[in-house]
C-alpha cells in the first residue's frame, strides 16, 4: 500500500494542475462550458482513464468514471464533487473532492479490492452556477431533476445554456438518460472543504456533515420619505435606512440568541437615489436565513417577517417582504454518517458533527440516494477567494478516513 | 399701488417662464453655464432692464441690476437668490427669491420711493454646484472669496470651469473686480423656499431665518471580515454591515435626543463586494451632521466619533472616520432679523424663527455683510423635485412682508 503522505502530495499536485487551467491568467476562474472548463474536464477524464476507469462525458459535461464490480446486477455507489469554480476562486473548492475520490479508487484498484457494488466517480460540471445564475446543473442531471426550461437561460454574452451545451459537444437529447435511477443508487459520498471557520477555530482536521441547511432568500423593501438632510427635523423623518438598520440589528440579535439553529445575513443593501445630503427614502436589502431544521427555518423566517412589519409600522415606513428562493434542509443518511464517524474514530481523531450552511451537489442527489459528506478544515474558513487553503496534514488524515470509510462500506455490503 | 394678488400672479408667471427653459424637455434642469442657463440668465437680465435697472452680467455669469439712489457715496443693499437648478428640479428653489426681489424693486420704482442706499438685485449663476461639484460659485465671486484653483475643475464632459466661463463670455480677469467690498455693503436679503416641512406642518406662510446651520460631512469605513452567509456561525462573525447598522441607530437616537440642536443623517451606504450570500466585510457610509451652534456641532460630531469607535471596538471591526467637509454656522444679523420680524408682525402673521438646515448664498455673503433670510412655506417640505410647490396665498403674504421690510429698512436709514 502506498504511503498516505505520497497520496496526499499527489492529490495536491493534481489540484495545482487543475488550478493552472483558468479563463484568466491572474487567479482561477473556470466556469461552466468555457474553453478553460473543457480543458480542465479533459484533464480529469485523462486521469480517470489512466487509473483504469471506464469514462464518459455526459450530456451536461460531467466527467464520469466507473469502476465495475463483477456482479451483473450491482448497484452504484457515487463519489463526487465539482470542477467548476466561482470567479477568482480558490483551488480547493470542488477539486479536493474529485481528486480525493480518484485517489481512493486508485488505491482500491492497486490493492485489487473486491467490490460488492459499482463505484462511479463524478466530476460535476456546474455547481457554482456562475455563468447561468443557476446552481447544480451537473448534479441535477445525474439526479434526474434537471429543468429543461433552463436551456433557454442566457449567460452575460447572451449565449443560451442550450448553445453552451452544444459547444461542449453535449447532446440535450441525453439529459434524461444520464440520470442515475434511485433504485440503482446505493449512496453518495462527497469530500469538500468546510468553507467556514469551525474546524479551524476548534483545531480539528475533519467533520462529519449531518445535514445541509435549508435556506430562505428574501428581498425586503423599505419605503419611507426622502428629504433634505439639513431641513427635515429628526422627529419629522421617515428614514428608510434607519428602519433597515433597526431590522438588521434585531435580526442579528435574534439569530445570535438562536445561534445553534439558524444563521441570518443581510448581504446586500441599496439606497435608492442615495446622496450624502438626502434622507434615504427607499432601501432594498437581501436577507438570507438558513437552518438544518425546516420547522425552525420556517418559524424563524416568520418571526423575522413579523419583526420587519413591527419595526416598519412603528416608523411609519411601508415594507415589502418577497420570498425569492426557498430550499428545504437535507439530512445526511444516518447509516453512512455512522460509517463515516467510525472511520474517523479509527484514526483517533475527535469526531465532530457539523451542519453545512453552504449548499452542495449532495442536495439534488439526496432526492435519489442516501448521502454523506466529509468536511475538511480550510484556512480561517476562507473560501471563494485565492486565499482558500488546506494543509497537507489534513489531506493525509482525510485520505486515511476515506480509506476506512470505503472499507467499512464494503464490509457492510459483504455481510 | 398695484394689488398684491396681481403682483403674486406675475411672480408666478415669471417663475413659469424660467421653468420652461431647461436642458431637457421633461422637467427642469438649468445648470451653470449651459445653453439653457444662458437663455434663462438673459431673460432675467431683460426683466431687470425692463424694470429700469442698470444691468450687467458679471465674470461668473451672475445677473446684476442696480437701482441707484441719488447719493454719491451711498452704500449698497443686496437682494438676491440663484437661478441655476439641480437636475430634474422644482421651479421655486432660487427663482422665487430673484423674481420676488425684482417685484419689490419694481414697486419701489413705481411708487417713486426715495432710497437712502443703492439697491442691487443679483441672480446668482451657481448655488447648487451640480456641474463642477462646488457650491456658491456666484455668491463667492460677489463676496470676494472665489478660489481661483477651482478654474481647473472639470465637469463630467472634461470641460474646465475656466472654459465654461469663457463660453459664457465671462472674463476671469474681472473675478476680483466683481466682488462687493465689505465697507460698501449695507446688508443682504434673500427670500427662499424652506425646503423643509416645518412651515407646512405648522400651517404658517413664512419664517424668519435666525441662522444657517454649520455642517460636518464625514466618510466612515467599517472593516470586518467577509464570509459565507451559510457557514460562519453568528458568534464567529465580524459583520461590517451590522456594525454600521448599530452606528446608524445610535446616531439617530442621539440626534433625536438633541433634536432642537442637531440633525444627523446617513445618506449613502455601500457594501464592498456585496452579495446576498456573503457576510459584508467592508461598508463605507456618509454622515452629515448639522447644527446652528458651532460648539454643539463640534461636540456632537466628537460624540458620534466616539460612539463609532466604541461600537466598532466591541464588534472587533476597524473603523475609519474621515472629515470630508466642515462649514461653520452663520448667524443672521439681529437688526435685520428684527426688521423682518416686525414686517411679519405688521401683517398679523405669527412670527416664527427657523434655523436653515440647508446652505444658501447668504453663507458666503455673510463674510462681507449682515444677512437676513425669509423662508416661504413649500408643499410638504419637498424640494429638489418636480413636486416642489408654493401656494399663491403664501407668495402674496411674502410680497406684503417684503414691502414692509424694505420700508422699515428705508425708515431706519432715513432716521
Amino acid at each position: 500500500m502506498e504511503a498516505y503522505l505520497e497520496r496526499a502530495q499527489r492529490i495536491v499536485a493534481r489540484i495545482d494542475e487543475l488550478a493552472a487551467i483558468s479563463e484568466d491568467q491572474n487567479g482561477i476562474t473556470r466556469t461552466f462550458g468555457t474553453k478553460a472548463f473543457i480543458e480542465g474536464r479533459n484533464k480529469v477524464e485523462f486521469w480517470m482513464k489512466e487509473a483504469g476507469l471506464a469514462t464518459k462525458i455526459d450530456s451536461i459535461g460531467n466527467v464520469r468514471g466507473k469502476l465495475l464490480c463483477n456482479q451483473a446486477d450491482a448497484k452504484t455507489f457515487v463519489i463526487a464533487s465539482h470542477i467548476d469554480t466561482v470567479v477568482n476562486a480558490g483551488k480547493w473548492d470542488g477539486p479536493l473532492g474529485v481528486t480525493m475520490g480518484l485517489d481512493l479508487i486508485e488505491q482500491l484498484i492497486k490493492t485489487k479490492t473486491i467490490l460488492p457494488f459499482d463505484l462511479e466517480l463524478i466530476a460535476f460540471s456546474d455547481e457554482e452556477g456562475v455563468r447561468f445564475h443557476t446552481t447544480y446543473l451537473g448534479s441535477k442531471v445525474v439526479a434526474g431533476s434537471f429543468d429543461v426550461d433552463l436551456l433557454e437561460k442566457k449567460d452575460p454574452s447572451a449565449i443560451t445554456l442550450r448553445e453552451a451545451i452544444a459547444t461542449m459537444d453535449g447532446d440535450i437529447c441525453n439529459l434524461e438518460k444520464d440520470a442515475i435511477k434511485s433504485e440503482d443508487c446505493l449512496g453518495y459520498f462527497e469530500i469538500h472543504i468546510e468553507q467556514g471557520p469551525v474546524l479551524y477555530e476548534k483545531n480539528i482536521s475533519t467533520a462529519v456533515v449531518t445535514s445541509i441547511a435549508g435556506q430562505q432568500r428574501i428581498e425586503i423593501t423599505f419605503k419611507g420619505l426622502a428629504g433634505h438632510a439639513g431641513t427635515v427635523p429628526m422627529n419629522m423623518r421617515n428614514d428608510a435606512l434607519c428602519c433597515a438598520a433597526e431590522f438588521i440589528i434585531e435580526t442579528e440579535k435574534y439569530a445570535l440568541e438562536n445561534k445553534e439553529n439558524i444563521v441570518a445575513t443581510v448581504g446586500k443593501l441599496n439606497i435608492i437615489n442615495a446622496a450624502s445630503n438626502v434622507i434615504p427614502g427607499e432601501v432594498i436589502c437581501s436577507l438570507d436565513v438558513r437552518s438544518a431544521d425546516e420547522n425552525i427555518l420556517n418559524k424563524s423566517s416568520k418571526h423575522l417577517q413579523n419583526l420587519c412589519k413591527k419595526i416598519s409600522e412603528e416608523r411609519n415606513i411601508r415594507s415589502e417582504w418577497d420570498l425569492i428562493q426557498k430550499t428545504a434542509p437535507v439530512t445526511c443518511d444516518s447509516n453512512l454518517v455512522d460509517l463515516l464517524s467510525q472511520a474517523i474514530a479509527q484514526e483517533n481523531i475527535q469526531t465532530i458533527a457539523l451542519v453545512s450552511g453552504a449548499g452542495h451537489d449532495a442536495v439534488p442527489i439526496s432526492a435519489i440516494a442516501p448521502v454523506a459528506m466529509l468536511f475538511v478544515r480550510c484556512f480561517k474558513g476562507i473560501s471563494h477567494n485565492p486565499l482558500e487553503d488546506v494543509e497537507l496534514k489534513d489531506i493525509e488524515a482525510t485520505v486515511k478516513i476515506s480509506d476506512n470509510f470505503i472499507q467499512n462500506l464494503i464490509k457492510k455490503y459483504n455481510q
